[in-house]
């Protein structure tokens, strides 16, 4: 059995996660978005704002100038799904070239669930005990027998590639995986969603906890306009009703800030040394060059002043 | 100058699209969901709801089965935003290869217009006369001069890889052009939109015509659930005040029938027989094939069966 | 157990693969080689003399423009192979959706052979009888007892998604697969290849004829210099023993034309409808259009014209 | 103007190439081919001698293993070329955006060429003063003609998006570019190449530069495999013609120790743990891991030792 490196994240009862290396993070995104030498801005607050406006609007490309790679060990049947993400590079355990070792995974019993009535899916309510023990024998049977069939046959001197055919999914494998972070957090936000199976969600949150560390930025705009965007099947419940994280209304309410200052200016064109000052006025906080690359940006729509101010009462109402 | 092929759509002053060839269509897309010998369904109704369940629920890979491809004809700055879209092939007529025809776009008057002072990368307001006089004179100048230089150099010898660099980004070029639907709905999704460039806006809405034909069903619903789908940029603007058209009132009427179905099963719990007639006691109209299939999915949430029913007369009034 | 197809191709004891559908074929490369209107050549020889020039100078984008889709069914460790060839679209039958079928490879006697003991990704020399039952026995006891630990869990309401954990990965799988012949004959060449593991060999060699009915001239050229290519593993063997077929040496008699023609140009410039007959009298067999293409394709070398005219003569006596 | 970047190489006259981070290097791909915890091997000779092992047998997934990311600016028009390689991410300087700068790009006299007779991609033999002078001029004329045309229109307030498309490709634009190792060095492959244009050539050169740093052996055995491979175009100049360079010869020698070895083995099997000896006495330099490792790989030939050892002595005398 292969040692479980000193800072891998543990998953399930034999596998890990752990961050090999790293390149860039909150700061590369906002490079690239800005295509400029690395001056950067002066405040770490304007990068999140920026890097907030970008998930926002769905501007993907800079987030794929960071990169990170993993080393993982799985069972194979949760492999299986992961390999289907294609925009990674793998560098896999072969069966072919070497020897499958006896580590196969057994779940614990709290994770033993019955079949959802629902959805063909998921799981849904815990089984009797005894049922639990029948499921942890069995996996614990065929692992048994199947490796010392395995072990067998490999002594007996049967192609190696041919005599792992009678080995089960639960046998762990282990890889290196490398993937840019706009299409590790598209993978995190599938496969750490409610309906994600359990066995592959513990490898993705293992993985989160690197990207909040490295981009904690780009991590938190994800959670709030991905992860927690208002979605169609969402639809019933209601925007009021929704309860929206204090930064959320923030964000909108910097969103009205241009609007309103898009809108008055569309109304009564204003020179373009007074747009910033009346855009403070409005409550913007965005300093002049951030100002200025989003005035600019083309995604600024004009509306009805009124109705906007009062959406922004509203807004500040659910924050309270 | 090239003839333009009969079929084509023209494009521009010069330009055009040609859907050349298609493989697979509607059918291929449920055919791929379904995983079977394309045995299809008995109605082609079927085939309309499982597209858009698909399309609702972001299955994207049935939608990657479909294959276009495309002869296009369009100016160097358009080829220059298309050719960002890396999933398609593409073989482009060369300049180093071949020589460079005279054939350069000149805007017409209608479209020439104001820089947007809301947003620098669109425009607003179309410009005087004289001005709009003015861009063509330079249009035409600059496309005149430069191919006069290019062809005189071409004619004292020098390297046509060379010579090609006085050449503007008006200059026409074309190319074959192959992409899968699901790609091909997205490249349209961006390019089709209102902030995208005019100039390939055009190409755009010509490829959408093709994908109309081939695939009515699955353009129709990403028309409805993505091009129209609820942003969060639209937050403001209210369920209620919103415009739905009816198919997507039906769509959600639907997914209640299933959500009051499975809430009825959550609280007391059927035999499987009775599940599909209790489905269509909520309204439901699937046939029981695409029941089973839906209802196996794991996307069908439960909830509050007297909210879900007050939600649904809410929406049948909305339809009227 | 589902029904195999009729036009399908029968893999491995329960497997198969069908050619579903194809867009494109031998005329599609061409065409989009010369970025036509489809004219085409006069003659079909024509066509196959340029697919033969491109593969020859891996000019692969035209061999991107011709698209197979198949319908292939095969256990899970040779799913697990061919799944890592990224550029493919793949919808995969779902054992967290739906039930695992009673469908296990086993393999037979004569494919039952020692592991090699130069290479441990191979087999080498049939094992005895007794020991090839042994192996038949253990694949059936390890299928059969899975599956009903998988069935009897199943019954038991144990959720889907965790008891297929326990089914072995000689379990057979199926899915619908789309590629471009570029990429799928990048797939065959490494997968029809000695090395490949018999048991995916024999999907590969399946889809190969696909390939072959499809694009007949393509496949011929990927056989003569890629497969067949005289790579550096091969440098002991030597030119002058190695077994080329006739056509490649008709064809390196083409190349030398060329590149008689071009010398002699490059030594004493000639008028430019000087060049193709001087090219015919050096044997060359392209009609004028084609010639034009080639000629201006930047990949012809001058050399010495004496020891190219002792080279051809080498190569005619190797013919024989 | 942009200031130049200190620490950047300047490629043509405005233009630049500057590593601005990487990921991994020689001892990532080492560990990926071994999926292990990062021990690497004793001596670095040895990851020298694993990495040639891998580019010479075509393994590509562990150079996927190191990115590198680049600042670059160039004309447009190579812009365009550079653009196909697919698998690069990108973030562009935007002219719907952001105004055009006043850079364009003018050849220097000792790059301003013929067209080449042979070679409709390439360019031969200078061109007489006057010309060179005439196209300078031109190049000149066109830039400033058509950037003070974009001014005027820009400063009149037409929309930049159109405006812009009177400038030629060869504009100045600049990118952040991200690429894998592997497909950076098909990149420098192709575009260092004598057959690339001379203007994409000089910033594939500086690229080229950063992989020397970064990954030296990674990028030695690129060149001795792959850049000097021997290629079927060259199959004329015989095999004993060729000057390989010493190191490549010592990776024949080694290739033939494990061949004869196995063939020894095949022709009377050894006990396993004679085999690395036997190896070492016919020259082998390997350590007993990576012995093993490449043992295992399913590569390694059988032959007739005579031969062999006859093709070894002849080596050896080419390599004096």
């Amino acid at each position: 059995m292969i040692e479980i490196p000193k800072d891998a994240i543990l998953c399930l009862d034999k596998g890990f996660v752990r961050l090999v290396d790293s390149m860039g993070g909150d700061d590369a995104i906002v490079q690239a978005a800005r295509v400029s030498y690395g001056k950067g801005t002066a405040k770490v607050s304007q990068d999140r704002g920026l890097i907030r406006y970008l998930m926002r609007h769905r501007h993907t490309t800079p987030f794929e100038m960071v990169e990170f790679k993993f080393h993982c060990k799985m069972p194979i049947f949760v492999a299986r799904q992961w390999v289907r993400h294609r925009t990674a590079n793998i560098n896999e355990y072969s069966l072919r070239y070497s020897e499958a070792r006896d580590e196969f995974y057994t779940p614990d019993p709290e994770h033993i669930e019955f079949q959802s009535a629902l959805n063909k899916q998921g799981r849904m309510g815990e089984v009797p005990e005894e049922l639990k023990q029948k499921v942890q024998d069995y996996f614990k049977e065929i692992s048994e027998r199947s490796f010392a069939m395995y072990a067998e046959l490999n002594e007996a001197g049967v192609a190696r590639e041919l005599a792992r055919a009678i080995l089960p999914v639960n046998l762990y494998t282990e890889w290196y995986w490398k993937n840019d972070l706009h299409n590790l957090l598209h993978f995190v936000g599938l496969r750490s969603d409610s309906h994600a199976q359990y066995e592959i969600r513990v490898f993705s949150d293992a993985m989160a906890e690197s990207i909040k560390k490295v981009a904690p930025f780009a991590w938190e705009a994800y959670q709030d306009y991905v992860v927690s965007g208002l979605r169609f099947s969402q639809i019933e419940k209601g925007m009021l009703e929704k309860r929206l994280p204090g930064r959320v209304i923030d964000d909108i309410c910097e969103d009205l800030a241009y609007q309103i200052t898009a809108t008055l200016h569309h109304n009564k064109p204003r020179k373009e040394e007074d747009l910033f000052p009346l855009y403070q006025k409005q409550g913007g906080s965005d300093i002049e060059s951030d100002f200025r690359l989003k005035w600019d940006s083309g995604e600024i729509e004009t509306g009805n002043v009124r109705e906007m101010r009062e959406f922004k009462i509203k807004l500040k109402r659910l924050k309270k």
